[in-house]
């Protein structure tokens, strides 16, 4: 991949080729990850070395992996280290990364994360971040700047999976939209410039699969931009929820499981405790994933 | 400070005591931190350096700092470390550490992101942080939980600083209130079992000066909470404009400045450019800073 491409061609490109859009979110929860991947010196080496061994296991059944950035945090310096690992080990992949870490604030703060999370030269290097628009169009401006200049990606928060999401959300902008409305002009129209090769914008939006009425509506409000849509599983969205989300070209969105397919050997009464069983589940998790979508959208053409 | 105190407690103690609400933001920027404070073996070491120096050079002036997440994770996992050692070492000269990262996020990811800016026995163990709120309340019990058990606080994004952030927080909500208004109501009531001895709750709301009026109108609506007040100087607002953040009592309210304490010397001409000269000149700034608001405060009465 070279850097002067637009991320959001080269993750179209590899859902093109997997011939999925379903991405493995990777949050390593302590309390979840098997006891045969905690074998490394530390508490933050072992997620790292759990986080590349799972990142192996899909490689090639995956477009992208979202690492979520609080699941990190959680260790401190070694975690945030086992974060640049991480993201490092995926793009030896191929693989697209989206950092989850829902990130906002003003003018130079701003522009701090961005290049935290975003730029080429910084510590993270991700391809997408995700980005919270609670500030303003103005408080999202300095990471607009920062996906442009390096061509990197955004996902803005539009409309979230959890119940409690609708408070905001459903509230009225003075211009008499519901804010995920007024939000979705928003990343259409800031987006418009950054758009590539495929017609789509490397500016996206969080639009969770919950809502499947509400996702139908933002889907023809943007549609060039990419839909980051969590949920899928463990938060009770399913493949014909996730739908609405999709363009009729089968394109537009990327469905993201975390839960899911990180923990199979929760629930699996058979699982032997190695860690090359572990890994078994984690792979046919992901490719059952990704048939599920798969019919789902042959089902709807 | 015993661990078993509310945070909040030791917060207005130290108000009473040093008689001065107002804090300083520590906002690592290498371009504007002066070449006498680099000499470390590297940019993140000369960071957690600078800090400490800083902050021994304001301790017994003000009392609490606001390091903000953002200029030390542009850093990497080394710049995480300069934020943990930084907050150790205010620990240790007996400031009330606000942890500026605006986090937001659901569930267990939530509770990650509090884990690891609260918990006693976490990387950071800041005394407060704060949160957005964009994903709505249930993203924000977590964060609650948290601040309950370990006896830590919030202070939750109401209505931020910047012209932008009328665009979601004049939103109204469903109730028919402004969104500031109901996160107001939010705070107020989520707060209420979190008060401490003096009669204010550990769960605070970010609300700017630069919109003096709605801060005037926030106050009345939530009286036992504490205002977190950004925007001190570098973003326009004066002492003036920070009186409606207090209550009559005097209290209710920390005032930030980041640019205006921490870097005077780049609008010194007389600055000889040694260490020494440098944090006389934090020093002095910070000192400036407190007799502008307790002047403005003792007019008011």
């Amino acid at each position: 991949m070279e850097e002067t491409d637009m991320v959001i061609d080269q993750l179209i490109e590899q859902i093109q080729q997997k011939q999925n859009p379903c991405i493995a979110g990777i949050d390593p929860d302590w309390r979840k990850i098997p006891d045969c991947c905690k074998t490394a010196i530390s508490p933050a080496d072992s997620v790292a070395r759990w986080a590349m061994d799972v990142i192996d296991a899909i490689a090639d059944v995956v477009p992208a992996v979202k690492p979520q950035a609080a699941f990190f945090e959680v260790f401190g310096s070694d975690g945030f280290r086992a974060l640049e690992r991480t993201v490092a080990h995926a793009h030896r992949r191929d693989l697209i990364v989206i950092d989850d870490s829902k990130r906002g604030d003003i003018g130079s703060t701003s522009e701090a994360y961005a290049r935290a999370h975003l730029a080429p030269d910084g510590p993270i290097n991700a391809d997408f971040m995700t980005v919270s628009p609670f500030l303003g169009p103005d408080s999202l401006a300095p990471f607009m700047t920062a996906a442009a200049r390096w061509g990197k990606g955004l996902f803005i928060l539009v409309k979230t999976s959890n119940p409690g999401s609708a408070e905001l959300s459903e509230s009225i902008h003075s211009s008499g939209q519901k804010l995920s409305r007024w939000l979705g002009d928003y990343v259409r129209t800031a987006g418009h410039d950054l758009r590539g090769k495929h017609g789509y914008s490397s500016i996206g939006a969080v639009v969770g699969a919950t809502f499947p009425g509400e996702a139908a509506h933002l889907r023809k409000l943007m549609p060039d931009s990419f839909f980051l849509v969590p949920g899928f599983g463990a938060q009770g969205g399913s493949a014909d929820d996730a739908l609405p989300c999709f363009n009729p070209d089968g394109l537009g969105a990327v469905v993201s499981s975390s839960r899911g397919v990180l923990y199979p050997h929760l629930t699996s009464p058979d699982f032997s405790g190695t860690e090359s069983a572990y890994l078994d589940l984690v792979r046919t998790q992901a490719l059952i994933m990704r048939d599920s979508m798969r019919s789902a959208l042959d089902n709807q053409r």
